[in-house]
C-alpha cells in the first residue's frame, strides 16, 4: 500500500483523508504559517530549528497549535517513521508543518478556536532540479518587490505566498524553468521565491541582510561551514549590479539545499558552474549530511543522460 | 435537515462534507482569492459585480477556474437556492466564492494543474455589530501598514490575510471589538482590515484613493447614492488628522454595509452617531434593499434590550 | 548625392561631417537635452510645442544653447527643408534638436562656455514596428524603476537614458521585441523606454500621473483628440492590475504615434487589437494629420505579406 | 607640437581630429560608461583596479566594449606614452577611457553594433584645487537627492551626470568654488558630484555606506592605508549632524587625492584644516605615490602667493 | 504708556508681564500650537477661520486649551481691543493664539493638567518684506524635506518649526534675505517656512496638494478669489521643474498676504514682478480687505527710497 | 525654605521666579534644545557626555548658548549644589539644560539674537516607574512613526516632542502606563518617547541602529558594561517580530536607567522580568553608580506593599 501517512490534528490518517473544511481559514484566508524540514537518508536535518522558526511564526501570528515544541516535533518524527516503510531507498522526504487558526463557524464566521495542525511527507523531485547543479540556474529579477517588514514579516514562513507567486509568474515569462530574484523596497536584493541567495565577491561569501529575508536554515548552516572553511561571511546590501558582477552565486534551501546559479538576468558571472567557493560548499555540506547530495539528484534522472551527467559531475569534482 | 449545501468543483455537498486536501495549495499557501455577495431579504445583491471582481483577482493571481463568469454566476446562485429551505425568514447570508489554484502533488509538491472552487453560504451574526449602528465603532490605527500594490495589490480580493489579521491584534488590545484602520506606507488611510472607510469634511463625503484600497462594491453603490442625493464625493489622500477632525465618519461593507464610527484613536467627531450624512446614506440604502438593515439587524439582539436600541434607533432616525 | 545635411553649431554639413569632440560633454558625461520631432507628409507636426518643451529641459539643466526659441524652430525648419530633396515619397522622418553643454578643454577639464547644437533627420524605419499596429506590443514590466523627479525630473528630456536602458535589456529578455512598461518608486506604472502608456477603463481614457512621466507631445494632441470625441481622460496612479484587468491598452510616441497593446506581463487585455477606443483615436489621429499612420507604416512591407496585412487593416478598420 | 593624441576606435589621432558622430549614442543618450586614472610622476595609479571597474560598468551596461581587458589597459598605456613628450615636468594627467554603445543609424535609429572607445589625457589642472589643501572646501547639502540603485547603481560609472550636476548648480549658488555633498533618498549622505566623502568622529575613519556610493579606487586605497596606519575605518550611514559634529573630514577622489573640508552647510567641524587624521592619510598617500601632492599641486600657484602658501603648508606639515 | 497688553491664562497683563515658567511643556518640549490672524485697518481677517484651526491642532494633539471656540475668539478680540490705543494709525498687527500644555511639576515631571494659553500681539515689521512686492522673494530649494504626516501633521500649526528652521538656514547661506522652498520625502514641492506656495501654469493658478502642507487661511481667501476671477485653481504634485519653468509665482501667507517670487534656486521664471495673475489676485485682495496691501507697506519705507518704490508700484499695478 | 532654585540666563532665582516671556521663541516654537543629566547619590552622572551632547544639539539647531562648554558644565554643578541643602537623603534628581534661541521682538517677530537658558532640577518620582522593575513596562508600537533625520535629527535633543507625544497617545489607549515603541519609515524599531530599546537574541544583547535613535548616554554606559561582561552588542534592524520573539528585553534612558520590558503589543518574551542578562547589567550599572538602583525605587513605595516588592526584588536577584 502506497498512500502516505499524515498527521491531521492529533490523529494519523491517510493522505486521501487528510482533509480540512473549506471554512477552515488557513484555506479561505491564508490563515497560518507552516515550515519544512527534508531528509538526508531519511534522517531529518535539524527538525528542531525548524520547530523553533515555526514556534516563531505562530508566535508572531499569534496562533496557539496546541502543542508544546516537544510535541510538535515528536508527532513530526512520527510522521516520517510511520511513512518509511513505502519510501525507496533513494528517495528523500520534505515534512511539512502546516497549521492554521482553524475553522471557522458556518454562522457569524467566528473562529472556532482551536487551530488546525497538519504534518506530512512530500517526496522530493529529484529530477526537478538535479541537472541544476550542472548548468546553473536562471534567476530573472521581477518588478514584483518582496513584501516589507513593516506590511508583514519576511522571517516568518507564513501561508501569504501570493507576493512570492506573483515574482514567479515575472520570471517564467523569461524561461519556465527561471527562478524569480526578487528585490526589497529600497532596491536591494532580497530571496528567491522560496530560496536564500548567495553571491561571492572578491573571495568573501556574501548574502543579503537578514533584514530582508527569510532566516533559512540552510542559511545557518552555510555559515557554518563557512566558518569551519574559513570562508568569510558578510551579510550586507547587494544590488543587481553586484550579482551581475560576482565572481559565482547560488540559491540555497531546504531541498536542493545549493543550487549554483547560471545567470541573473541574462548576465552569467562564471562559465562553468558550480564556482570554486561554492563547490567546496556542497562538499562541505556533503560531509555534514553523510552522502553526496548532488548524485543522489543525478541518481534519478534515467538513462544514458543520467550516466553522462553523473560523469560530468564527478570530473567538475575533482577540479 | 440544518446542515447547508456546498458548492465544492461542480458537486454540492452538505457543509460537514465540503473538505479540501491538505495539499491544496489553498490551505498550505493562501494561493487563492475569493469574494464575498450578501442577500437582502434573502436576494443577493449586486452578484454580477462582485463575480466580475472575483474574475479580475484571478486574472491578477493567474488563476484558471475552470468556469466563465456566467458559470460562476449560476453556480453561486443554485448554492443559495439550494440552502433557502433552511434559512429562517429573518436569516441573511454572505455567499462566498473562494478558488484556490489546487491541490499539490505528494510527491515533488506540483500543482496538479485544477483549480479548487468552494462556493458556501456563512449566516449573518447580526448580533455581533448591530449595536454599533447606535454606538458607533472604535477605530485604532494599527503600527502595520497595508501592503503596497508593488507588492501585492489591495484591489484583489487574496486569500493572505496575515497582514490585515496582524492590525486586527493591534486595535484589539485597545477594546476587543475595536477595528483597525489602516495606513498605507506614506500613512494615508487606506481601510480597515474589511471595510472601506468614509468620512465626511466639510458637507463633502470623501474616502481614500482608489489606489490603496480594495475596489468595494458596497463603496460603488455609496458613491451610486450619494450622486442621488446630490453628495459631492471625493478620493484623495486622509490622514489620522482629517480623521479626528470630520464631522462623521462610517465603514462601508458587504454585511453590514454602513457601520457609523464612533472614535478613532479615542477622538470622537461627533456626539451622536450616525451624523446627518451617514444617515442619509442608511435610508438611501434601505430604500435600495427594499428593508431597513439596522432594525434588521437588531432584531436579533433578543429581549428588552432589543426592543429598547429599536425605539433609540427610531428616535434617532426620525431627526 | 544621398547623405543628410545636418546642422551643427550654426553650419550645415553633410551627415558624415556632424562630428563633436571626445571632449564634448555630451559624449563623456551625457550633459544635454534633446527633443525629437516628426513629419507627417513632410511636414513637422507641432514643432513649436517641441521646441518650447526643448527649451524647458534647457532651462531646468541651466544649459544656454545661444539661440532663441525661434532661432531654434527656424533653424530645426531649415535642416527639414535642405533634406527633402532627398526623401522619399513615402519616408518621414524624426528631426532630433540635441543640445549638449559643449566641449570640455583637456587642461583642467573645464566647459569652454559654448553649447553644442545640433539638428538632424533620422528617417523612420516604420517596418520596424509597422506590424505592432495589427499584432499589438508585448509589454513587460521591468524591476528597474523609473528614476524619480527629487533625483532627476522625467518631464524634462535629458541625454541620461540609461534607466531606459536597463529596462529595455529586462524586457528584451520576454522577446527580443518587446517593450518595457516602467513602474515608478512607488509601483505605479509611469511610462516605456520611449512612449507613453494609456489603458482604457470603464470607458474612460487612463494615463499616468503627469508627475511620473515625459510631458509627451503625443499625449496632448490624445487629449485634445478624447476631449473632440467625448471620451472622458482621467489621469491618476495605475498599477499592472489595472493594466491586466483593462478593456484595451496603447503607448502613444512621437514616430509610430499610436500603438495597441497586446499584452502585460503576458496578460492580454482583449482579443484582437486595437480596441474600440483605440481605433477611434487612430483615426481621429488620421484626420488630423491628412494620413492614415497604419496604412503608411504597411506600405513599408514588402510584399504579399504587406498586402495580406494592409487588407486585414482595412478589415478591422471597418468595425 | 602641443596637440595630444587621443586613441580612437583602434588609431591614435591628434586631439582636434578625435570626433565621434552626432548620432553616436554617447552623445545623443550619455549611452555610456568612462573611468579615469591620474598619473603621479607621469606614472599612472592603479590603472588595473580602475580599467576592471570600468569592465564592471560595462558588464551593467550591457555594452560589449570589443577590447579585452588587457588590450584596454595597454591602449591607455599606450595613450599615455604617446603624450609624455609634450607633458611639463610638473604636468600630469587624468586619463579617461570612455566607452559608448557607439553610432545609430540615421534610417530607424538602429545601433550599428559597435561601440565607440575614446581614451584620452587631460591635464590636471592642480591651480584650480591647490589652495583648497589649505583653505579647505565649502560643501554645500542640496535638495537633489542621489539616483538610488533600484533606478541606476551609483558604484557603476556611467555618463548620466545630470543628477550630479543638478547638485552642482545648487551649490554654487552659495559659492561659485562650492562643492555639493548629496544626500540618498533616505537623507543618508552619499558622495559629492565627483569625490567620496570621509569624516572622523571619536577618532575613526568613517565613510559612507558602499551601497550609496561610487566605490572609489583612491577610497580603496585610502582604506588600505588607514590599515597600515591602525586608524579604524568605518562604514555606515552618516547625516549631516554627523558632518556637522565630526573632528574632522574631507574629499577622496582621483585628481587630487585627499581635500580636506572647511565647513558644510556653513558650518565648521574644525579650525584648521587639515585635521590630524587627515594630514597623516595625506603623509601616506605621499609616501605611496613618491611625491608629496600639496606641495605639487602648490607649485602651479604663481608667484609669491605660491611660495607663500607653501610656507604655511610646510609649517602645518610639521605639527 | 507704549507696552502692548497679552491675555495669559485669562488675565490681561503688560507684556513685560507676561511670562510662563521654564518648566512649562510649551517651552522644555514645544509642547503646544497656535494660530496668527492679522489685522487690516485694525480689523481682524477672518478670525474665526484662524480660530477653528486652532482647535483643530488642539484636537489633534489633545490638548484641551480650557476654552470654547467662542471664548477663545472673544479674548482675542479683546486683546486687540485692549491694544489698540497705542497702534499707530499704519501700524497692523499679527495676533498670536499660543496654547502650551502647560507647566510640568518640579517634582516627577508630570503635567499639572492646566493648558497655558496666551493671545498676543506683533506689530507687523512692513519695512521687512515691502519690497518683496516689487523685487519678488528669492527661494532657495533646501535638503532638508518638510516632515511627513506619518510622523507629524503638516495642517496642524504646532510649536515644532524646528524642522522649518533647518531649512531656512540652508536658504540663508545662499542670501540672507532668501526663503526656502521644502520639498516633501517625494520630493514634491510642499511649502516655505511660513508660506503657501502658488505658481501659474498654462493661465492656472497651481498650488501643491493638501496633503503636504498648512491648510493656509490665505490660501482659502485666495481660492475664493480665483473663482471669482474665473482663474481655474488645481492642487497637485509640482516638482522643482514645474518652478522653473512657470510663468510666475507667488508666496501667499497671513501677513504679507501675497509676495511674488523672483527666483527659484537662481532661476527667475519672469521678468519682472508680480506677473499678470499675481496681480489680478493682489488687486482683488484689496479690494476684499479694503486697502492697498501693497502701498501700506511701502509706506513704512522712509524717505526718497519709499517714494519711488510707491511710484514704481504704482506704474506696474496700471499695466 | 522648600523652593528650587534655578540658573536662567546668569543668575539663580527661585523656581517660582524662573520664567520666560511668551514671546520667547522656545515658547512659541520650540525653538531649543535640551539635555537631562541625573544623579545617583546626588552626584551627577555623566555629565561631561551630557553637556557634550547638548552642544552637538546646539551646534546642529545653530543657536548659540552663550556659555562655552566648561562654563555651561559648571553653571550645572552650582544648581545642583544649591539645591542640595533642600534634597531629601533618598531623593534623586534630573539636571535639565534647556537653550532656546531667545525671546523675539513684538514688532517685526525678530530674534532678539540672545538664547535664553535654564539649567533647573526636577526631583526623580521614584514610585511611578519602581514597580516596573518587577512588573515589566507594557510596550505598545503605535502607528506614527519616528521623524527621520532627513526632516530632523533623531540624534539630536530637540525641544520638538510632539512626535514623541502623538505616539504616547495612541500606547496609552491601551493601557495608562503602556510605553509606546516607535518605528522607522522602513518599519524598524527605533526608541520610545525617552528610552532606548535593548532586546536580547541567542545570548546577544542587541539595539537599533543609531541611525534610528537618541545616541543615549546611557546606551553608552551600557555598551562599556557588556563589554566588561562580555557580552556582544549588536546594533542593528530589529522589527516587532524580533521583539515579540526576543528572550528578554528593556529600555534604557538617563532616569530609571534600565527597565525590564513586560511584553510587546501583549506578546511576552520572558516570564518573570528581568531576565537574566538585563539582570546582570542592572546589577554591573549598581557597582558603576554605587548604589542598588533598584532598591533605591522601591524605597520610594510605602508601607507593606513597599516592603513586599523589595522581599521579591531580593529574591529574584538572587537566582
Amino acid at each position: 500500500m502506497s498512500e502516505k501517512i499524515i498527521y491531521l490534528n492529533g490523529a494519523f490518517v491517510p493522505e486521501s483523508e487528510a482533509k480540512v473544511s473549506v471554512l477552515d481559514s488557513g484555506f479561505n484566508a491564508g490563515d497560518g504559517v507552516y515550515d519544512v524540514t527534508r531528509t538526508f537518508a531519511h534522517r531529518p536535518f535539524r527538525l528542531r530549528d525548524h520547530t523553533k522558526r515555526l514556534f516563531r511564526s505562530l508566535r508572531y501570528t499569534r496562533i496557539d497549535c496546541g502543542l508544546s515544541l516537544d510535541e510538535m516535533e515528536r508527532a513530526t518524527l512520527e510522521v516520517l517513521e510511520r511513512n518509511k516503510a513505502i519510501l525507496a531507498a533513494d528517495e528523500e522526504v520534505a515534512i511539512w508543518q502546516v497549521v492554521s487558526r482553524g475553522p471557522r463557524s458556518s454562522r457569524g464566521n467566528h473562529a472556532t478556536g482551536k487551530a488546525t495542525v497538519a504534518i506530512y511527507c512530500i517526496s522530493i523531485g529529484f529530477e526537478e532540479f538535479a541537472r541544476d547543479y550542472l548548468d546553473g540556474v536562471k534567476l530573472v529579477i521581477p518588478s514584483t518587490r518582496r513584501i516589507p517588514p513593516q506590511c508583514l514579516e519576511p522571517k516568518a514562513k507564513i501561508n501569504n505566498k501570493m507576493n512570492h507567486n506573483m515574482a514567479i509568474f515575472e520570471a517564467r515569462q523569461v524561461d519556465p524553468h527561471a527562478i524569480p530574484l526578487m528585490l526589497d523596497l529600497d532596491g536591494n536584493i532580497s530571496e528567491s521565491n522560496a530560496h536564500n541567495f548567495f553571491l561571492v565577491l572578491d573571495g568573501k561569501l556574501c548574502t543579503p541582510s537578514s533584514k530582508n529575508v527569510l532566516d533559512g536554515i540552510t542559511k545557518q548552516a552555510l555559515y557554518e561551514l563557512a566558518a569551519n572553511l574559513e570562508i568569510e561571511v558578510v551579510e550586507g546590501d547587494f544590488t543587481p549590479y553586484d550579482a551581475y558582477n560576482c565572481d559565482e552565486a547560488f540559491l540555497a534551501s531546504t531541498s536542493p539545499t545549493i543550487l549554483p546559479v547560471q545567470s541573473i538576468n541574462g548576465v552569467k558571472p562564471i562559465e562553468e558552474v558550480p564556482g570554486p567557493i561554492t563547490k567546496r560548499l556542497i562538499q562541505g555540506w556533503n560531509k555534514l549530511v553523510g552522502l553526496d547530495i548532488v548524485e543522489q539528484a543525478l541518481g534519478h534522472i534515467d538513462g544514458a543522460d543520467g550516466q553522462r551527467l553523473l560523469t560530468e559531475w564527478r570530473r567538475r569534482s575533482m577540479t
